[in-house]
């Protein structure tokens, strides 16, 4: 059988430079994953093909990005029963905030996980990705809690260089 | 042939009283319509038939409401080349401003024809689907300039009322 | 008799370079326009007769662009039974969320059908125009679908090099 | 020659419960004033003639009340180059934050003064009309102060009977 | 070995009316639960304990719910490794939209799943636990298969019902 | 006696290129007019006194220019029965939102005239003092409506011009 | 030398409803304190008198509560060197955003400390107080851990119930 | 015993920038300050160690600085009964309207005094912390007093310098 892996999609390649940060904490964290371009409204057939498809193939998480009426994750939650999260991206002049209403707001029975408008969220929908999978791999576990630890040790190493600063 | 006529789609029958505004104009200007609840999220591929059926069966205008992540116009949009006008519905906490947002703020290339939130653009909905029809329709459009302007006659008639009132 | 067209009304030069986007649409889909540089507030005759006669001479849908407190497409709407589409223009400080409220906001019986704020919307707002005329004309029908066509096989396409690109 | 008055515009026979606060503040400082329901998008002809005769019989501010994408003042300061002052009503889902910022983000040329949403704005369009006319009225700058200065013993009085009662 | 469970957070008794669709759709579906009343600022130690404890005893997914500056989710969140859900409850003037955006906006490191603000997203997080959780017990996916066709055949007799009622 | 001045207050020297707009109208209108800096917060007496003494000199009109939470407008409407119009400063990163509210949100009895945020409402706050003091002026009645179809044959210049651009 | 107390000042009698919790939380924490109803704008001078007054009576710390374009608390902040804690109340259709802005934002150099908007600001205003004061009073700081240990007690209480209530 | 001091908390060194304004205010009023660099989620632990360190040895007031889901000054909060000051930092697509509604909106019991979005706050949040500790300092109180006036004479002379341009 397939190891379980990440679909990470986005409705255009100008998305890649944000949804970057998701796929470098997922290689980081050894988590396999694939990268889909498609969109909810100019290829709905290739995408809901996309998700029934990666799906099958052991797809454990959805992580499905997009700005304006954000519409992808939602499109994808409705295809299929593998948890999907949601990166609304800050693309054009409302910043974002009707992405997020446009991923978040989503009507009962068709949940998507939303996390933060862009660089923020497309990090942490990573790390809930691998927070699901860890679920069922406990070496996974133990890689994202060594990373957290990092990240903890990094402001805690930011805070005594700053005391370091202030004390010459 | 069929004569051209409008589906009115909406998520959920709890949408049907806002959404009567839309029938009653429509019927008042003789023009044939369909009327279907169907959820962009909860029975997309019902929505998707639909579109198609209902596109070839010569539906001319479609109108789709939806509150919350209000993705129903988009989703209806996408499956057809037909002109589709949305409806924000005012469901939940944030008043429409979520279904405005998720409506109107569609990428290029995937139309939606967006009107006021609730009954106001019901009823703009159905005046907007009749004014298209009537490019093809001379005696649609002798109608539609009959109720525009017994419309400004409802204005005109409460101002001499009020007049009327303020002289006494 | 001659040929339906659109006119594209906008309230100052300044908006041009956006909606050079409803423009080049429109060429690529060989649909008849006419540019106009009028304002709701500042020349409202000249928009007005304009309206009036443009609607006289054959224009079948009137795309007007604004921003701020944008009145101009609510202003064409009132004057004509022809559909009327408005674009929000992002201009000042609120983004275009003004422009957007002032434009789709109308009260029943004047409706404008609206689209995005800015650059999405300028596209639509001449997709949405071609969708509305192609009702009475399959030729341009099949134009639009090539065009939707091809937009999809440019999503298709960057996935194509994108997993090209991640298989190296 | 006439006495200046006032003509106090609004969309529809429902906006009057609110401004009948603009009312009672003009009656109460005996400035004569016109009311005329009248719309921007529905009866535009109406309203442009309506403003042209009343500036011209000696109309010296206009007060202007609209709910929605509320056009109404914009409408009438492009007709008149005496005062118009905007009121946005509370009418429809979003509370009246879309008439607010129809009516006050005027594009540069075409001013509106606009008050508060609502009730307090219906009060002080009121007041700020006969600021205005009471640059040629020194009687009228008397009754003013006169208001004023119980309005602040109003807000004295208010105290000084919760002091009596905390007393108690 | 304990079963895997959810824990349902909130931060006050008065939260449990809409949490109460949480609760119905994970007994719904047969999922275990515990529920705990606990403040991310009145109880922070209370909530710190309980969050370590419950992830120990097995705890799969964390459900915080909470209004106003709602740091409930983002402090389970940083206390567990566990995918923690927050669900931005409507309390207070704002509406909710304080709620989401403490919620949703979390920096990157440590993800909350964010879903709808009130009952739709109470509903939502349930959906969302089980679909997590399914990815390790096939007879849940069977059970969240059943829900989510169930709910979509509702929307289908909802539609026939419609039908034949104006088919009368 | 004095001829009537607009006085023009702004809280900091940092508004004074957006507040140039307001004095090049004002001085092309040739209306004689002061400038003051003084802030409601930091020299509330200044601000007070200034007032008081420009009311009884002979000011007509005050125009007051603020960002963030802006009270210079309200402060200077509390301290006089002169006409008061206030213009939100686009200062701090909510783009004068804050500003707008805090200016337009005035409680009844205490008005301030509020124009657009920024530039425009510069420009206009100019003009509306003007309109304001030409109901005593017929002179500046009449180079006022110079100015505004100065500004109409502006747009119908552009729009000329782009007809002869298209043309060729 | 008199005791320091605390000064609770409110625009308007209707704002007493809210305030009643302010009130209620000094007293049980034994604080004593003043209450006057006195408008930024309506009473300017009576305001600042009654600050200045208080000022130099002990008073330790003032509490403002104001609705809509909320400036009372900037206008005390103004006159006093104490620290000045703002209450934003829901009064008006924006639901209390539009007081806010007006009390947070206040620029450099005199600032207020915000609370929320409403009856939860209106109780965490008493305890901001109480805690400022007790910095000089060992006993009140006492009793105000006595208050939360309180608090954090219900907390619990209302958990344990709802265990019990779960376990039957 | 220890001289009380400010404890200045934020959650990372990309905020120092714009806390360095803080940091000036105090050094400028001789106020004994800390600066600490720690995370409410990152580094959960540390926050909460520090605080009740500082607290014990003397810590009067604490200012905390966050962007985005700004939980840190609600954190301190819950930890401390000494004032916490919140700074809501502009980070992020949403310019600070997330980070001041996630630190503003605290519910009853927990009070965080928040001030301005950015740089004015995090000046003022220094203004507020010394304002405090001069309640039992009277020498400091001397110090604000002269800031304060330092500060209301620089807008005169910036309004002196203004009026001798206009002169010339």
């Amino acid at each position: 059988m397939n190891k379980p892996f990440v679909a990470v999609l986005m409705g255009s390649d100008s998305d890649l430079p944000v949804m970057q940060s998701t796929l470098d904490v997922l290689r980081a964290l050894a988590i396999p994953y694939e990268v889909k371009i498609t969109s909810a409204h100019r290829t709905p057939d290739t995408t809901h093909t996309y998700v029934k498809n990666a799906d099958q193939r052991g797809c454990a998480v959805f992580i499905a990005a997009a700005g304006l009426a954000a519409h992808l994750a939602g499109a994808v939650s409705a295809a299929t029963l593998k948890p999907v999260i949601g990166v609304p991206l800050d693309a054009g002049p409302l910043k974002g905030m009707d992405s997020l209403l446009s991923t978040v707001q989503m009507p009962g029975g068709i949940p998507v996980a939303t996390v933060a408008i862009g660089k923020a969220g497309a990090k942490n929908a990573a790390y809930l990705a691998s927070q699901i999978m860890a679920l069922g791999d406990t070496e996974l576990a133990t890689r994202i809690r060594a990373e957290r630890e990092a990240n903890a040790k990094g402001v805690i190493e930011k805070d005594a260089k700053l005391q370091a600063d202030l004390a010459r």
